[in-house]
């Protein structure tokens, strides 16, 4: 899924802000920068980094997504960090025991989309490499996410769980944008691309499947009587469901008519 | 979100595929595969990796995945690793021009469950690192998978296209397996009904292209060489669209053959 275009400019406006708490390895640091920038996200804020500040090996890793690296902050309690929000998300692979609301990243998604579209701060914590947040820093949040993963194989490093949380973020908040700001091709509703042409009319289609019947009819293809409204209810079924454009419609066209040409021509027969 | 544990079960039963063409790096075949394991997907087909196989690399990577390593296949071309499969899925970054139906990894994750659930065998292609997927190889695709990401920073890597697709599979696998009505999967939902027959293998699809294809060709149909391999593959795209079942396939065989002598026939010059 390579593909970034330089020339669009990113979603503005406010997003949640991401705090790393005690992270060991710089690579990480920098892979999970990289992961916010795929979503919009872009206040990093980390709590004592194992190996200080600044970090040579974040920088590399998040190969591109330099602006949030120089602009990350650091903190010497998460206290500290996450003084000025007003709603924090607490990321943890299992239930801990505590008596705190536990959500999935996708209600999660659509939470955090309502709270920032109302004025709130929102910020989402991620724990260290080897045993994630510890329950006093649990506690400091409003509420836990946790993703719906294989319990057999639940382990995700930081970098891919912020890439859950920011997708389930981006995607509410692509689905906003992409109603007023159609202009932005990556937030297009899914269905059926058509460039250079259009949907074929009910006319066009008809006109086919009138060319092709008469063709098959006349090279004896439909057996009997009896069987050929059926065959051709299939067939037409068959190319109603790839909804074909008016250029494809014209390619049909052109095969059956090469087609019944076609041996003759080839033959010497013509 | 550190936390697998050993003692639980992991889920059982039919999950999509995962096929990576020409992958460049054995990290990223190792990290691909640990995704999928998040996930419950273990089927993993590679199509000529760049590095050979098997490799170090990618087993290092896959820190604990094993068995979805020690289990891949390897294939000499896309057109093999798919030929069992009846639904394929390709990722991309971006629109291609196609004419050619895009989800998004939700949308892709409902359709894959319910296509599973009643059967049928899906396969999820991911291209190369630098470039993802070539024209011909989307085009032999069903359908599109475009996650939304951010237009300015849209740079994915194999395993996080991997992640995300595979979390959206399990998401909606996890919310069924929640439910006490597993038997009836099968029947929920929109899709194609195949009474009395079922969805064509990509071989039995492929077998098709490569009959109609030929007979165009020695019909004169694809007037220049150059333009040859795009009007391929717009007509792999518009026959891939139909989602045709076998029997479907051999009526459209039956009908080319047809076509080809019918004119002779006709004319009596048999």
């Amino acid at each position: 899924m390579a593909g970034t275009d330089k020339t669009q400019i990113p979603p503005l406006g406010a997003a949640p802000s991401v705090i790393l708490v005690n992270p060991q390895l710089g690579e990480n640091i920098g892979t999970a920068a990289r992961a916010m920038a795929n979503f919009g996200l872009s206040e990093l804020r980390i709590v004592e980094p194992r190996d200080g500040w600044p970090n040579e090996r974040a920088v590399s890793a998040a190969s591109g997504a330099d602006w949030i690296i120089a602009s990350a902050t650091i903190h010497a309690t998460l206290a500290d960090a996450l003084k000025d929000f007003t709603h924090v998300y607490a990321t943890t692979a299992r239930p801990r025991g505590m008596v705190k609301e536990v959500v999935t990243p996708e209600q999660a998604g659509a939470d955090m989309r309502l709270r920032i579209g109302r004025g709130e701060r929102v910020a989402l914590l991620f724990g260290r490499e080897r045993w994630g947040l510890n329950n006093d820093e649990v506690s400091l949040a409003d509420i836990i996410i946790t993703a719906p993963v294989n319990p057999a194989f639940a382990s995700l490093n930081i970098a891919q769980a912020v890439l859950l949380v920011g997708y389930e973020w981006y995607k509410h908040e692509a689905t906003s944008l992409g109603q007023s700001t159609p202009e932005l091709p990556a937030l297009e509703g899914p269905g059926l691309q058509t460039p250079d042409t259009r949907p074929a009319t009910k006319d066009e289609l008809y006109g086919f499947f009138h060319h092709i019947e008469s063709e098959l009819d006349a090279a004896g293809f439909f057996k009997t009587e009896e069987k050929k409204p059926g065959m051709i209810r299939n067939m037409r079924n068959l190319f109603a469901r790839a909804q074909l454009t008016e250029q494809e419609v014209r390619s049909l066209r052109g095969m059956v008519a090469s087609l019944t040409r076609a041996h003759l021509k080839g033959r010497g027969k013509v």
